[in-house]
């Protein structure tokens, strides 16, 4: 008899249907279970930019999915599709890296007809996903190991399978110590101001029967003084080539609390997120997204007419305040610029 | 010709009627301005549990003409009236002070008709209203003088008019540091769950024409990263013995990234929120609220049913964090039990 699949393994954020793609819309999760339908490369890359798909492993697929549409659509339009898809957000790497990928297979297949390019590209696309869902299983096992059994852990915004091909990074590595019994509780920070955290990854927990408590980003630094917390685990955007990280703002003040605490800062990540091209995080351009995000929720104006308001939605974790960085080749402890090399310095 | 009023100077969250109260809601600020109409002590109480005034110094304020409602009604509830004020927040302690100078009040007048006593009571209500302005006024001008000429500050809550008898605790030293030049920019953080900051302090700072930011409260310490902000300037609900402030949640946070970056921290508070009966931090109640305060918002559910959420309002920062704490009887710097009694150890 086959074990009953895990509700997470239902979640599917980016499905391909064969001439057109389906984005789960994280708009309006955990309201509304809907997809969106996007026939051209065009509407993928809206579709980046609005968040109606978004993570970093993500929004790569999605992308990889939006150069088949261009290439379906017509061959000759791949060029400027490729460029649409690349400025849709500028923070994570993963994007750019698929999307060099694909550009890849078309630049191998120039010769080729189109009916064969589209199969080929096809055939990437299906790969980088399949691939990312490989990577977050190892990773899941990989992370766990580092957790002492009955751990407090914290993560933050959305990193499981709404994030990725499925499983999740960091959700990944919370997925397989909770059950390896590693993981007694996950606490999620809310994730001011998109609410990745109270909308998306409360959904993924409560449906998988994980134990878990939302509390205000604010509230971090007051829960790891309580003692209910060991790990501070979350994935990332960008991580530089001495192990400085981009990810959801707030990740950095985690990481300043997590310190000062004694709690060990974890961050879970596919290769494809490391950018050997920045050498530190000085180097990461960090999105600044409309400041209405955060003067008003669910169209009720929260905020004074007038004010303005500052809306990073990244910052970086130097990796002296990082203890681990764990991707699908391997954990890299006390992450420093050779340890990184070490590592991802030849794929 | 009489200098224009400054804005800050038309908002008043408590104002007596000479029968009855008039409590500014600020639960539905910015949006509405309205007025809740108290006429009893209970009603009273219950506007303190359900936020319509919210802020130490306020809550002390509402709940000194409670009492003076309940003498109106009738003398010989008194004392359940105190007890029902006294029991409506845990944190704040300006509230149990207010309510004994009351006390005090009563006992005194034990003697004496109903209408003297209401009338020593309506006086020592007004006492209590005009000395917190006047603690205010002197509050802002010690702590503008500790700020460089130009200087970048952030604050968190709602630390103004609205939280006190006018200009403020921490926001009067904004607005002092401000008219001063001391201060160029004011960052305010939204202040999750309630958005004290982004609906209240947003809401203040801009009628007043302060140059005002909002960021989430998690942008803090990516904020300090740029350079942006010289001080934190945070109000108090309880300043324990040895310094350690008990303020809304997130303060702590704050206090930590502010030490990594060399940003100073400042807390205002009259010296009505000191409690010397509690030694150290580890002695203050902190009140916990309903999770549904983070699983919604504007009647909106945002969290998945079956979430849990954990919501401290307030936490602790250890007084090692802080660099000054102002109270209208001067300043205390580097603040330990020592310091902390020289100043405050005698009335």
């Amino acid at each position: 008899m086959k074990p009953m699949p895990a509700a997470h393994d239902s979640i599917r954020a980016v499905l391909w249907q064969g001439d057109h793609l389906l984005l789960l819309d994280q708009r309006v999760l955990p309201a509304h279970e809907r997809y969106l339908d996007c026939r051209g490369s065009a509407e993928v890359a809206q579709a980046i930019t609005d968040l109606v798909v978004r993570g970093a492993p993500a929004i790569g697929i999605a992308a990889a999915w939006g150069v088949v549409l261009a290439a379906q659509r017509d061959p000759a339009t791949l060029g400027a599709a490729l460029a649409q898809l690349r400025a849709a957000r500028p923070t994570a790497v993963n994007l750019m890296w698929a999307l060099d990928r694909m550009r890849g297979v078309i630049d191998a297949a120039r010769a080729s007809a189109a009916p064969e390019l589209v199969e080929r590209l096809t055939r990437e696309a299906q790969a980088i996903q399949h691939e990312d869902l490989a990577a977050n299983r190892r990773m899941g096992e990989l992370g766990a190991a580092l957790i002492a059994p009955g751990s407090g852990v914290l993560t933050h915004c959305n990193t499981g399978s709404l994030a990725t091909a499925g499983y999740g990074t960091a959700l990944g590595v919370i997925r397989a110590g909770v059950a390896g019994g590693r993981i007694a509780r996950v606490y999620a920070g809310e994730t001011r101001p998109w609410l990745q955290g109270a909308r998306l990854t409360m959904w993924e927990l409560v449906r998988d029967g994980i134990p878990a408590t939302l509390i205000a980003d604010s509230a971090a630094a007051h829960l790891m003084q309580t003692g209910a917390v060991q790990w501070v685990i979350v994935g990332a955007d960008r991580i530089a080539a001495n192990g400085d990280t981009a990810n959801k703002i707030g990740t950095y003040s985690l990481a300043l609390a997590a310190r000062h605490h004694g709690v060990r800062f974890m961050v879970v990540a596919p290769a494809s997120t490391v950018d050997l091209a920045s050498a530190s995080g000085a180097d990461i351009e960090i999105e600044l997204r409309d400041p209405a995000e955060l003067l008003g929720y669910a169209g009720t104006r929260t905020v004074v007419e007038g004010a303005q308001a500052w809306n990073p939605v990244f910052d970086v974790t130097p990796h002296t305040l990082i203890d681990a960085i764990v991707s699908e080749r391997g954990v890299v402890e006390q992450p420093d610029a050779a340890r990184m090399a070490a590592c991802f310095g030849a794929a």
